[in-house]
C-alpha cells in the first residue's frame, strides 16, 4: 500500500536529477519515506537519493518496492501548474500507480521490478571537500563546452579550480575564499581527476539554482556531489568515476 | 468590388481556425458581411463561419468570391503589431488583393476559385449540449497526448469526460458544475464517441483561451464546436468525423 | 602588445556586424585603435571598421596584427553577462590571446594573419544618401522575405523605398519625410538599384535597433551601409554589390 501528495515542483526537481541517469527506476518505499539507488547503462555514474516523508504534503506506505518509466511522470508533471499538488495512489490489484493532478486521473502501468538489483555504491573517503554554490560549477561547464569532451577538477589550499584543455586553446574557472569553501581530511595539499563533460554537465544543470553542493575529490578518484532537495528532506549522493590519463 | 479593414488581431484569430483545415480557402462576400465553408482533405473535418462587417472597422463590398492562401495572408500578418489595422483592396482588373500594412504595400495573386465548390454541412441534430470554456478542452488534450492517437467526449447527467487509453496507461479529465454546463434534448443519458486526437487538438489549441465552445455530442455520431471570434461578429461551426470503434 | 578591456556588449555588437560576412578576420592594431577590412569569400559584400580606443574601457597597443577566429569569440562572449567586462591580453611568446571574464580564463589560439591580405575597398561617389532608422530597414526585410531573393532599393526626391517582385505577389515599403531624409549630389533623380536579400538581410539585422544608418544609392551601383556603434566610437562601412538584371 502506498499513497501520497507532494508539490508538483518537488516531484519534479527530484525527476529532474534522476532522469540524468536512467529512465527506468525502483523506488525502495517504507513508512518513513522512499530510497533509490541507481546507476546509469555506462556503468559511469551512479545516484543515491532519499526522500522522507517529510517532503511530502501527505505519506501513507508499508514496506514495498515501486518501479516507474520516468517519462511517463514527466508527462503528468507537465499536466500541473507550479505549486499544484499531485497525488498518487497505488493500485495493487492491477500493479498500476494512479496519479491525481486537479481533475486529471492518469493511471500508470508499474514497471516490473524484480530484475532490478540494487547497485553497490561504494563507501569512498575523498581527501578535499569543496562547498559552494551550484551556480559556480554550471558556470565553469559554459565555458568548458567549446573546448573538450573533458573537464578537469582541482583542489588544493584555499581554492578550487574547473579547468579544461583542448588541441590549441584553453579555459580555467578559479574559485576561492568565500565562493569556493575548500577543507582536507588531513594535510591540504593540491588534487585533481579529469572527468566526462557530458555526465558532469547533466547531473550539475539538472541541480536547481542556488543549491549549495558539496564536492569531494581526490587524485584519480571519482568524485562525490552531495546536495539536499525539497527543503532538505531529500539527501543526494551522485558518484562520476574519472577518466583516468593513460601516459 | 471589396475593401475592408480590421485589426490584424481579428485577422490572425480568424486565419488560425481556417488553417487548421485547409490552406487555400473561398470566401464568399456579401454586403453585409463574409462566409466560408471548407473540408479537409482527407474530409474528416468541416467548417462554416460567417462573419458579420461588424467584425470589420470598415467594409464595402458587392457580391462576390475571393480565394486566398492562407499562408500568404499569415505572411501579411507578421507584418503587423498586435492591433494594428490591415486594409485589403480587390483590385478586379489583375485578380489582386492589395494590404496595407502602415506603410508596407503588399500585393497578393487570388486564388482561383472555380473549381472550388462549397462542402455540404450535415444538419444534425445531436442529444448532448455541454458548455465549457475551450482551456478545460485544451488541457483533456496536454494529458492525452501522450498515451493514446484518439480521445473519447462522453456525457451524461451533469458531467462531461475527456478520455485515453493507452495499451498500459490512461487519462481522465471529468467536468462537473460550473465548469462544464451540460443539457440534453430529452432525457439525460450516457453518450460518447471517439475522435482522432490531431484534429480535435489543432482545432481547439487554435481558439483562443477563455472563448466559450459549446461541444454537441452523441453516441458514434460526428461532435460539432460552436463558438464566436472577434467579439461576437464571426460564428463558427467545426464539425468532426468520429472513429467507429470495430467490434 | 596589446592589451584591452571593454564592455562585453561593445564587443557582441562589434562581432556580430563582422561575422555576417567572414569567420576569421585579421584586426590592424594601432595605439589609437583597430582597424579591420574585410571581404566574404563570394566577393559580394565588404566591409571596413574603425574602432577608436575611446570604444575600450582600457587600451594599450603596439603596432601589430591579430587573427581572430570570431566563432571562438562567440563562445566568450557568452560567459558574460550584459555590461560585464572582458579583458584581453596578448601572449606573443605563444601566440595567444588570454580573455579574462570574471573568474574564467579563456586561452585562445590567435589565428596566422601571414596569408590574408586586405581587400582593396573602393571609392565610390553615389548619388543619392538616405538617412534613416535600422528599423524600417529591417520592416522591409521582413515583409520581403516571403516574395523572393532579391531586394530593390529606390530612393527619388523626398522617398526611399524598398521593394520586391514575385512571380504573382509584390511588396512595397515606402518611406518619406522624416522616417527617411533624402538628399541628392547634384539634382534630385530616381536611383534604384537590385541586391541579394540574404546580404542585405544579415547586415541589416545585426545592426542594433535605433541606430541610424546611411544608406548610399546610386543606378545598378553597390550600395553602402555607413553607420556607427559604440556610442560612436566605432565606424563602419559596408559595401554590397548590385544584381544586375539581364534583359
Amino acid at each position: 500500500m502506498f499513497s501520497a501528495e507532494l508539490k508538483s515542483d518537488t516531484l519534479k526537481g527530484l525527476v529532474n536529477i534522476i532522469s540524468t541517469l536512467i529512465d527506468e527506476v525502483k523506488f525502495t518505499i517504507t513508512p518513513d519515506g522512499m530510497t533509490l539507488k541507481a546507476v546509469d547503462a555506462a556503468h559511469v555514474a551512479m545516484i543515491e537519493m532519499e526522500i522522507d516523508k517529510g517532503a511530502f504534503e501527505n505519506y501513507t506506505a508499508q514496506d514495498s518496492e515501486i518501479g516507474l518509466d520516468l517519462d511517463k511522470v514527466k508527462d503528468v508533471l507537465k499536466l500541473a501548474s507550479s505549486g499544484n499538488p499531485i497525488r498518487m495512489e497505488q493500485d495493487e490489484t492491477h500493479g498500476r500507480l494512479v496519479f491525481k493532478v486537479g481533475n486529471i486521473t492518469r493511471t500508470m502501468h508499474l514497471v516490473d521490478t524484480s530484475s532490478m538489483s540494487d547497485p553497490k555504491v561504494p563507501n569512498l573517503d575523498l581527501a578535499a571537500k569543496i562547498s559552494l554554490m551550484v551556480d559556480e560549477l554550471q558556470k565553469g561547464i559554459r565555458a568548458a563546452e567549446s573546448i573538450s569532451d573533458h573537464i578537469t577538477l582541482r583542489a588544493g589550499d584555499g581554492y578550487f579550480e574547473l579547468s579544461c584543455e583542448g588541441d590549441t586553446d584553453s579555459v580555467n574557472l578559479r574559485l576561492e575564499g568565500e565562493s569556493a569553501k575548500v577543507s582536507f581530511d588531513g594535510e591540504p595539499h593540491e588534487v585533481s581527476s579529469m572527468f566526462p563533460l557530458d555526465y558532469f554537465s547533466n547531473i550539475t544543470k539538472a541541480i536547481p539554482a542556488s543549491t549549495v553542493v558539496t564536492v569531494e575529490l581526490d587524485r584519480d578518484y571519482p568524485v562525490k556531489l552531495v546536495f539536499a532537495l525539497a527543503d532538505g528532506h531529500a539527501r543526494v549522493r551522485y558518484l562520476l568515476a574519472p577518466r583516468i590519463e593513460s601516459e
